[in-house]
């Protein structure tokens, strides 16, 4: 590919002859990025290089981008390893991290450190199931509950519809919402090792079409919002999307004390008042620390979807002193959505991230490695709360965010 | 830098001897991260040479990251150019996005297409101010009813000491809130062109020293979740947090007839029974189809905090047929919390993704280039919810999806 | 009864050598309040004989009151009669509400108007059942796991414990929510005409003796607030709790104009720009503009339990206008608790308004005629949105306070 | 007044000649009722006598009740008398409440005893003021803006007309909120002594005027949802509505042990997993037990408007082991909406309530008797979580309700 070439399609594109998303059907992917970033540097009149010292092939991105003009780089780094005993996520691991936030890595290391320290972390999925809620629109409120018991008595034609889309999903339940002649079907999959939400949008227009030919209820939106992704959304919070997953940790007192240089008590009071009393004053559906924090720098890492980091917040954090004056902590995520195959997970460092975890490609069984993957993350989590709890116990958050010259 | 160094203290990593973090008193930054991924890999049975192939300076990035282990490469597309009417922002750019969600840069860019095509987007920041809310202890309601009065009488000696640590924040607001013996101060400032986080924890420590010298209150926790960063917060999509932002567009019948294929009224429909019914039965904070998409994209590509893309989410999308039978549509993001100035906003690609929009570094005047960002954001946030609405309209969006193989 | 008796009663009382309710073991009921409503007065130094004017039978008013010194007054009156098409409650009845708020009732009664002369109101229940959720305390996540995991698999063991204690009552699900080592297991039941808090709570506690005996759980709390009773959460507006119903009504453009002095077009715009848009950005679980007033004067009037007002409230109106240019409008509670048999039902004036619906006592077939009662309050909810709405409309909501001198 | 002109009545109305509302054009209140009662018991074939026995004069309820048929009578009992050291109340008082609940009156009334075992209970209105927020049509988010603007320029001159309309209220802010093109201004009021909600509207709407005339914004409602009354919304719970008002005691250990059964720890436990992470989970406003119910009761006792309960709803309770041991529980009610003049409160059982708790009419100084009611009922609030959260502790909640055959 000679330079002329790409100089001919920058004036192509900067006259409007051709568009950046066209340029894929007259040049390779790679050139193709290159003729966009000369065109985007000269339309902004700056030097967008650094773009394009991407390190992957540009046609596999093919799958996660438009208009490419290379890439950005994230440093990461890695927390742990950390000791960890879960459901499909077992032995000692490090986590991961990609961020551009100082001192983050450090915290959570921290916390890791801690809970080795103190034998380890047992991690759980909860519960799990990725959901698709369209709405549709009938009637009158008698259509409407009519349309409602007609989906109760009629889940198996539905998953029958739903399910002949994917050799992998499977329909779990199907929950109807009415509000006057509007009904929402909150359709719940087992999508496996997928975070899933293109497997289960597909699977539900196929079961909405079922729906349609069946009844009088008219599809308006093959998402109506109470599915709910990437929205700060209750339902989420209360019932769960993509794993509900938890962690905690036992940490003898004299771990607390020589490691954290804090107390039980002094973590436990802060807990409430700032994660339970604070949160709960501030309205909010996160009741916690700064679990978004671990959960975006390991979303980051791994290739998975950035913008799920909001429902990844949707998280309560627990403290208490145990009788024997030990520290209990837990932290438990109500919807981590979260896949190992599929999105950005093949990208050559994304992958590479989740080969750190051990956790890449298709579980055996089906679905163990995504569960793996959350117990990961809410361990990570648990690490993060840990130590700003503690921080915040010895009164070092903006001491360190200073010195650290942050 | 030898080989056998970086072998050697690959050994020590893994005999304990030296841990991670204290690689950097060792080696260069640079070598240390080679240790680490080497380090790694071994840990994890794993090869993870894909996060050396990075292209900025290590020790650059010491203020980012801890335990660097290299870099993630996100795929980066650009939307638009569009045009954009703002308080800060004005003329016509592109929209820097990384992701690895395929068809999310091309949605945009549709949406910039057609706002484009109506003449463009109008945006403007409605409100501005970053908060840290610390908590107190007080001994009871009289207390705290005495601590709230003394806190509303003495704003000017809270600002001297909070503005003594800054030479740009300036203090706005301090609001207390009480819950039994728990007093919160909301600090709110101006952070000029910073996203400003560890300013205001920074000044509000100080302002704390005061609290606690004057009164018998005592700190509990620097942050008590009042704040509230990062977590799905009531108190920021009502009050706010770093920007609140608004952007909107007029489009013509005809625009919406033949570049999306569908009808006003259809989008105003699905707007009000996807964005406003159905997040009002989902408990929902974010009345939108998917602003968290856009957030999150630019975010990662001009080096914003990606946990903060929590709050980015809490927006509002509304939709009408105006009475001359055209579309009107806005996007309003109550706590968009952005800097052009630290942060991850050094680093070569995140710089170079600022400078495709104009708004590297500090503005002039001072928080100018912060508030074109965040009207930048909003605007793609309303091409992405422009372009799905329409989509849904349009019946396509599994469609899409399914035929980009995604 | 005579009156040294009363006088050496309040002596007693006032020298502490009786309490207040220890009066039911020395002398009738009516003396027993007579005596309380003196020892009151006294203490008071107020005259409080306006309490005792009741005109029920002290001894029936057992069930409902302790320390009983008489009744309170207030004031009833009725909207319509009705027209009403309904899934249990049909044909034309007065809506019984009580209040002390001026216009209320007339406002309503306006609505109600309406509804009739664009033909009558459909109602219907979508979704029942009463909750009640315990909480218990495991070791930690993995027991928590195991216990939800326990609990899926045993819910024909639960079902027979909780039943046992009941002859109306069927348990109709059982779902648990995990949080760190906190398991709340949500009970659901079919109560039929009960309202069922007392039923559904006997039952739960036997149930919890079950998963006691044959578990390592720990019973915390029989009520561990994800029930949730009395206060305004998320999981009811989204769940539902007791009765889920609404109600619709399309109304003819002529009658919205000659009759509510407005179009169709502007009350679509006032639901839209109040109900949805400003609910939205209060953070709200109440989408309608004051479905409360109508909830809490039916439930006065009827015998409800008027402390779960709170829960009626988390209701959602939409508007719209039809593709004939008509006006329709729905309103839908999500979480509306009421019964026909238990309670304040059987006091004399609360039976009678019972008795105006047609409603009174156990249905036919068990539980329609709490749904009846719940499709009754719907309507006069709907009657009431759509009054103030068209008030606001013809812009003289502050008007029409004015000119009543309220 | 004639029996004949009753039944002629009776007949007009069932003819359609003479509508309920316009019989008070013909006949005096009482017969007015007595007519209604009539007809409405013809038309529902029931016999609806028992409204007739109000003690009140009809008349007198006009500003109260439309199409008055009578009244309802409510069981009212008293607990306490309880201690209270109150920014405004201060003595011992009984506790007026009425309710048809079993069983609440007892448990509010043992936590009063167990309160004055203790010393009594502190209590403080921490935040005061009425809002009403109209919603405002700009043409865009640069007419939002300006708008914003122009009101945070131009508070005095909307004070100036608000207050023309007033001679007790103040104007204390005007906040405005933007979203697309609509602006929520939300004017917050001192009320003094009354609730307010009819004052502020009116003030308002003069406000609403100017706004109209100075700007170009048109008003769509005179309430736009952002107030919030009468709604479950997070404005009110994080703003306060009303009074913001706290109740706390600290519960010397040997009282809690004897009088209550149970422990520190134990309450402090139940509340955290009930209160805190239960209501955290539920995606609560309502981090309590059931402080609704006193509210309601108190409410109804004392002529409140009884559909205020829902934002009454909106508290937090906290109970913590102080380091000596003891018990210190709290509650704070985020938005209690009260007055003693104005609305239900000159009815005559309404002001003998107000009277038993000496806050009867306008305070000394204006603003204080309702100061005094807010903390009287948060005293009661207090009392009842305490109670109920022992009566959970040592497990008998059950049982109680069955006991008493409830």
């Amino acid at each position: 590919m000679s330079d002329p070439t790409v100089a001919d399609l920058v004036d192509r594109v900067r006259d409007g002859d051709v568009r950046l998303h066209e340029l894929d059907a007259h040049v390779d992917a790679e050139t193709a990025a290159t003729v966009r970033r000369r065109a985007v540097a000269e339309q902004s009149g700056s030097d967008v290089d650094a773009f394009g010292e991407y390190a992957f092939d540009a046609a596999d991105a093919d799958p996660n981008i438009d208009n490419m003009i290379g890439a950005v780089q994230i440093p990461i780094g890695v927390a742990g390893p950390v000791s960890v005993d879960g459901g499909a996520f077992a032995g000692d691991r490090y986590l991961p991290m990609a961020t551009t936030e100082g001192a983050l890595v450090a915290s959570v290391n921290r916390g890791c450190s801690v809970i080795d320290a103190a034998g380890g972390s047992t991690a759980r999925v909860t519960k799990s199931g990725m959901t698709r809620a369209p709405v549709f629109r009938v009637d009158d409120v008698a259509e409407a509950e009519a349309l409602a018991s007609w989906v109760r008595d009629n889940v198996p034609t539905l998953r029958e519809a739903a399910e002949s889309t994917t050799s992998h999903g499977e329909l779990l339940a199907v929950t109807p919402y009415a509000v006057g002649n509007n009904v929402y079907l909150r359709f719940r999959y087992d999508t496996k090792d997928a975070m899933g939400m293109n497997m289960v949008t597909i699977a539900t227009r196929e079961a909405c079409d079922v729906v349609e030919a069946e009844t009088d209820a008219s599809l308006v939106a093959l998402s109506g919002n109470l599915c709910s992704d990437k929205k700060p959304a209750a339902v989420n919070a209360v019932e769960g999307r993509g794993r509900s997953v938890a962690a905690d940790v036992e940490i003898p007192r004299e771990v607390v004390e020589d490691r954290l240089h804090t107390t039980p008590e002094a973590i436990a009071e802060i807990n409430t008042r700032k994660n339970h009393v604070g949160s709960a004053k501030a309205g909010s559906l996160g009741f916690n620390a700064h679990v978004a924090n671990t959960v975006a720098a390991m979303f980051l890492a791994t290739g998975q979807d950035e913008a799920q980091v909001v429902e990844g917040a949707n998280a309560i954090t627990t403290a208490e002193v145990t009788p024997d004056g030990d520290l209990y902590v837990s932290v438990s995520l109500a919807s981590l959505e979260v896949g190992t195959v599929g999105g950005g997970t093949k990208l050559p460092t994304q992958a590479a991230a989740l080969d750190v975890l051990g956790v890449r490609g298709g579980g055996d069984p089906a679905g163990s490695n995504a569960d793996a993957l959350a117990e990961a993350i809410a361990v990570g989590a648990l690490a993060g709360e840990l130590s700003l709890l503690a921080a915040l116990g010895s009164r070092n958050l903006a001491s360190a965010h200073e010195e650290l010259g942050r």
